[in-house]
């Protein structure tokens, strides 16, 4: 992994955050954006409205980073203190700066208002400090040159609201760093079938030579991640993971199970019906969660009692009493039926116990048996499932997708080895 | 509000919130929750994965607060640094725990799965921890008492997954916390169908005469909440609510449409089938996420092409080509076709532009009929929702099931005030 871009930390200022009413969006934005550019993003910090909080977080942050992007506290109320704290560990008094009166003036007026005499304080910054205009709001960012332990450090304020901090801070970085991170740079490659140790032991012949990997959950996938690698330590781990993993990998791109789906179907054109017990509507609703489905997703019939698959997907009263409603010959009259009465080329069925109750020795929580169905017969597969309800039902939906497009994930992935 | 409980930071961990990849539930969760259980959250701070960074971000945590609550670094691979870290910081070494790992263990084995030799180190925890069992998961969290600046502070050490660490934490609380606030002294007042402001707005008449309330988020819902009110202003509150509000309150209680409607099938006592375009799954998604639905739940037709509602549901070309699939014709036949091919005593259906695409001046994105039929007969509505594709399906379903039980709901916020 490479090292090369400066530091930043992140600080963001709010009772409301740290008292859990709302989530901190500004510090995620900054922290992907920043990424993209290049920055080395070390730690991120939310500070209340208290003046000595908040000077130890902002002295705490220029203490770790080359940079420091903050968010919030340019407001005309007395808990907005950010210029005036800024000044205090900058050593610095304010100025008061009469363009940016002049321009929350004009803002207030073109809405048919008066500025008060607390927005008068938005127009003081710290001594030094280079203004950062706000086109949406009366609160202007600034940047403010520093030192910190002897090393020069950026101090960069931007407003509290989304929708202004985000433009202001695409503009100052556009003009601040010339050289934005391509983001294909990285390596992001999907698993779905095991857990994180379980992978992370499979991998160790290739980290054992290459270095570790950082893993990000992101249920029913993992995915394993390199920064920026060297092209062939990237090349080895594609071919690892085709040769020795090919019964979790899923692709070499950051693409979920289901964005993978979406583009299978797309090309090939074909149309999908699903029969759904256990999994309750859960595989149609991800389905459809894509604006778009529609191009190849006819529908989906949720039989949850077992009446409605007889009724709606006509399976056979006989192989439900007899292997019961959690079985092959259910699963596979389920998928026959609904691909026969929605008109569909291909068709799913999953029907299993997801718990927490109905359990058996034979067919403990987690079995579920799911079946295909296309223009060339019918085939089950059977799986066992476990850590609870939601999981059992949507590591079956993935399991499912995954299935269909076996063959095609697999001459995908030698595509993208033979390429690169 | 007072100032007494004790102070705390947070600190979470994973270099995927420094690059922006994912947003910190965590540091929210529980900045919520011991603000509910009076603690005072003093400051957030998340950290990378690298060694000198945590113990940078766990000591100054520690001298800014009584107790530090850490999410993540718990689990079994070399990024997992948590424990080793808070015995360095606390100056003592790792102790093994054989319990922990016989959980660990029986944990792998309840799965079917053997755990690996890097689990047994999510069993090493700093010398003098109490362990905090994972029902759910193989990382065990602990609690740690020890010393900085002289002065005693707690650590408070969980694990990253959500499902995790919320019910450790509770536990936690339960256990330690000898006062937690009585959560039936607060008052949580449920709303759907008002967006923040204009709700803020309508409550004006009660909060100039008793004061502001708080409010959360919790989409397509809000939640009015009042922290150890005085109980005639709580009444008052209640009183407000079923007068002025009536088209958008719907419990005095902290339950959510689908928690409502659970139990008001229960009490019923009658069966449910769904016809479902626009929600593509959503709406029998959401009833078969609660184990039990199999009490009323008959299963959903989720037609998402034409030709599947006309099949299944029996809906009438003639209507579909005429008025459109989304209008109030199809929805009535959908919801009557449901009813009788599932053999149920309630239908609902939904059929509507989801979006991005397919609006028309007609019938802009956020058009949702919707239809119900009983042993009585049937009838639609019509909903004009809107802030995108998923907060349009979600809010489709909860106002679609908020609709079936509107005189149940209405009988039941008339006896709570009768009680109180």
């Amino acid at each position: 992994m490479t090292a090369e871009g400066p530091t930043a930390c992140l600080l963001s200022t709010g009772e409301e955050v740290l008292r859990g009413e709302i989530f901190d969006t500004n510090n995620h934005f900054l922290a992907r954006t920043l990424g993209e550019r290049g920055f080395q993003v070390q730690m991120m910090l939310t500070a209340g409205d208290r003046r000595e909080d908040l000077a130890f977080a902002m002295r705490t942050a220029l203490a770790r980073a080359d940079y420091v992007f903050m968010s919030g506290g340019l407001g005309p109320t007395d808990d907005d203190l950010t210029a005036a704290v800024a000044a205090e560990v900058a050593g610095v008094g304010l100025r008061f700066d009469a363009p940016s009166w002049a321009a929350i003036c004009a803002l207030f007026r073109r809405n048919n208002l008066e500025p008060g005499p607390n927005n008068r304080k938005q127009a003081l910054f710290p001594e030094g400090a280079t203004v950062l205009p706000n086109a949406l709001g009366t609160a202007p960012g600034f940047s403010l040159a520093l030192a910190s332990g002897g090393v020069r450090k950026t101090l960069v304020a931007l407003p509290g609201p989304p929708r202004e901090l985000q433009p202001m801070l695409l503009t100052y970085l556009d003009a601040t760093a010339p050289n934005p991170e391509a983001p294909d740079a990285n390596l992001f490659i999907r698993f779905l079938g095991q857990g994180e140790s379980h992978l992370s032991e499979r991998l160790e012949p290739w980290s054992k030579i290459w270095g570790p990997v950082s893993f990000r959950q992101a249920f029913p996938e993992i995915e394993v991640k390199l920064y920026r690698p060297d092209p062939a330590c990237a090349a080895e781990l594609c071919r690892f993971a085709d040769r020795e993993l090919a019964d979790c990998v899923l692709d070499f791109a950051p693409l979920s199970t289901l964005e993978l789906f979406a583009e299978f179907m797309r090309e090939r054109g074909q149309t999908l019906a699903l029969a759904e017990s256990c999994t309750g509507g859960l595989a149609a609703k991800l389905i459809t969660d894509a604006a778009g489905a529609s191009a190849y997703f006819l529908g989906s019939v949720v039989s949850y009692e077992n009446a409605v698959k007889e009724r709606l997907l006509g399976v056979d009263p006989a192989a439900l009493t007899g292997q019961g409603a959690v079985s092959e010959a259910v699963a596979l009259q389920m998928a026959i039926g609904a691909r026969e009465r929605l008109g569909a080329d291909l068709a799913l069925s999953f029907t299993g116990v997801a718990g927490p109750g109905g359990g058996t020795p034979e067919k403990p929580v987690g079995t579920v048996w799911m079946a295909r169905a296309d223009a060339d017969g019918a085939a089950a597969r059977l799986l066992q499932l476990s850590q609870g309800r939601d999981r059992i039902r949507q590591a079956a939906v993935s399991h499912g997708l995954r299935w269909l497009m076996e063959a095609w994930l697999a001459e995908r992935r030698r595509h993208s080895l033979q390429v690169a």
